[in-house]
């Protein structure tokens, strides 16, 4: 008998017609003869209505274990109807809190990390015939033994770190998408989804703008050995297995590597990002020490810096100008920090820009193949794309592009690359979640 | 420096700006130089969506303790909504779920009973300088550690239970009500607040149909020697004290007795109770044993009878009729369970009745005034009110009357024993609750 962990976000439980497909799809695995544990996000809107409600109140005024302590209502909510909807299909399902499930966190409220998992809770519920529901998203200070919740990603990070615990066979992630594919289908419409991706390259994917999977949630996977199962709530198709690098045999002996086929294909997929800016820090005196001036205080900040280029200032032959990427959400931060050192620094001026798109290929193929970085900068040289900034990893190459010609960068890469599929991607909810 | 509890129903904190009022109001007292406990239900009509959503999914099938888990959401929003409201207001405030606050409970969902308090956190909190929110209406189970309901009044017998371990100087029962009033405003326009009543008489009241306090809440604070302060949160004015019948000094040495005027007032109020039915068995066999043979049956399927009355059938010597009153919603079930108990005990059929009223004058001053019945009586009598069934304690006379003459009995009554006052009560919200 298998243990299997399922995860549902909050789009595939908006509604008690949602809830009851869930319950229904969850009843099968475990009519199927599988231990089922199932990791649960709050109903659609429900966390955004809370965080409204606490708007409402809050005078501006920080509270942030009392915050945590609201949002963990959804949850609640959610896991609970979930297991009442599961009893309405005769099977019997209990109801966890993160707190119940053992979800050991660190204190920091709003984005807490996880520290331990003790499930005894939950396999004693399986041991007991049940379906065991857990409330994703929260655990609990040790402590002070206060409620906390793990901020982003954090319903995928429950249900991989209870896998991880429970030492279940493999995790699905259920959303309102069929899996990963090459490329977004809403800008590459024969984009195609993988059978398959090894969790290295689901990470640089993740890290550089694909949405399906949090950065965390893969990282973790990655770290313990977990298979995800990226797959669709509302239809019955396979997904695409996210399959741990690794050459140990998981917890039945089954070899992991033989999973990943020996012919890797080149390239995985073209990952996406506009989330990004640029700054530009003009006329720095080059000088040593001035730079690190710069990056001490953007880190003290806790600015996340992305890519880096340092050149040659054009106005100055003893100056230099620097170059980052960082998220746009931390633009204005990062101006302000930069205008308080710019005395002491002495640079000229400081540049922003927004306009930018970040693409990204990805593939465990490209490590032995150095054709790749020209086949793909010829590709954007006839699609008539100028690159701005280049940073590469092994199995990654990523270039900064200007914004309103990222689209048909993606799909230019992903044409010369032939990830092009015959049929058109289907696209459900259109959110690319 | 004193400690207080106060409560607060779903209605005042129906919506933000509720929840704002009760924040000021709560920080008010802290500012006082009070310790405050705060024990709050859930918000508006919370509870009633949640059971809502419930029965969407359930099938029809019963999860008890899923449903609790559910329910429990409900005060667990409000209870941080309000925290976080306190924050916007410039004081600290903690907020507790029943489990973290210590209320144990034994295991029936639904209607947990309580079994111990522990309120080690709550405690904490308090002596670091916070206001203490707890979740009313909740608990946990110790032996399963599952998260548990108490049930109808179960908000308010939070508080009284927390007031009683905390050794609280008092607390406070907010609603949307002034207090307790000598009738129910919306049928005597003259009732008028009543500035005290004892323990016992509201006891008796809240019985025998006053709806503003549980009769739990009232049983406990009673048995603990909780002074209860029943007012409204939608103003300043002074409530009603509920004071225990005791002899005893209280934690700080007031002699509790002292606050309970020499000259009781001989009667303290009219309630009425529009939610019983009489059921009337004819022709029961008048041989021992009988009657015994349906209050049994009627006891196993857990029927709440109130009042009983015996007669000589009007039809037969050797039979005779026996009519009790119970609660309109068991009625169909007490019929099932006496028509399977006919052919056994041989009685000719059965009558059902829930066009009745049933109406109490409650006041300890009538344990040592024999005029009180007649009085009553009288009063009646020239209302032109027949009366069906009378019983009676030692400081309370209840009759049962036609429900379309209830109205004007309790006005011929309230008038007879001088309850009227000279202006006309301020009805909040209409809910009478």
């Amino acid at each position: 008998m298998s243990l299997i962990v399922q995860k549902f976000g909050g789009s595939s439980v908006s509604d008690a017609e949602g809830v009851k497909r869930v319950a229904r799809r969850i009843v099968e695995a475990k009519n199927q003869g599988h231990d089922v544990v199932v990791v649960v996000s709050a109903m659609g809107d429900t966390t955004d209505e809370l965080l409204d409600l606490a708007a409402e109140v809050n005078n501006g005024a920080q509270a942030s274990r009392e915050l945590d302590m609201l949002l963990t209502a959804g949850e609640r909510i959610s896991m609970s109807v979930l297991a009442i909807a599961i009893h309405g299909l005769g099977a019997t399902a209990q109801s966890f809190t993160g707190s119940q499930a053992g979800i050991i966190t660190d204190g920091v409220h709003g984005s807490a990390r996880l520290v331990e998992v003790h499930p005894d809770r939950i396999r004693e519920s399986l041991d007991a015939g049940n379906i065991a529901i857990v409330a994703g998203f929260q655990g609990m200070n040790r402590q002070t033994r206060d409620i906390t919740t793990l901020g982003r990603g954090g319903s995928d990070t429950t249900a991989v770190a209870l896998a991880s615990a429970l030492g279940a066979d493999f995790c699905e992630i259920y959303s309102d998408v069929d899996g990963v594919f090459t490329a977004d289908p809403r800008i590459v419409n024969t984009a195609h989804k993988l059978n398959e991706v090894s969790s290295e390259e689901m990470l640089e994917m993740a890290a550089n703008g694909a949405k399906i999977l949090h950065l965390r949630c893969v990282e973790y996977a990655r770290r313990f050995k977990i298979k995800l199962h990226v797959r669709s709530s509302f239809s019955d198709l396979e997904g695409t297995w996210v399959i741990p690098n690794s050459t140990d045999a998981d917890a039945d002996g089954h070899d992991l590597t033989k999973e990943i086929p020996l012919e890797q294909p080149l390239i995985s997929g073209v990952a996406h990002d506009r989330t990004q800016a640029k700054i530009t820090v003009v006329d720095v005196p080059d000088v040593p020490g001035y730079a690190s001036k710069i990056f001490g205080s953007l880190n003290d900040a806790k600015i996340n810096l992305d890519m880096i280029v340092q050149n040659v200032s054009t106005r100055s032959e003893a100056r230099t100008d620097i170059s980052f990427t960082l998220p746009q959400d931390q633009g204005d931060e990062a101006l302000e920090v930069l205008e308080k050192v710019q005395d002491d620094i002495g640079f000229a001026s400081i540049e922003y820009n927004d306009a930018i798109g970040k693409l990204s290929l990805v593939g465990a193929g490209m490590k032995s193949n150095p054709g790749v970085s020209f086949q793909f900068f010829d590709a954007l040289s006839k699609a008539g794309v100028n690159i701005d900034m280049i940073s590469t990893s092994e199995i990654r190459i990523s270039v900064i592009t200007r914004a309103d010609l990222l689209d048909q960068a993606v799909r230019a890469v992903h044409t010369a690359f032939n990830l092009d599929s015959e049929t058109e991607a289907t696209v459900y909810g259109g959110t690319g979640r």
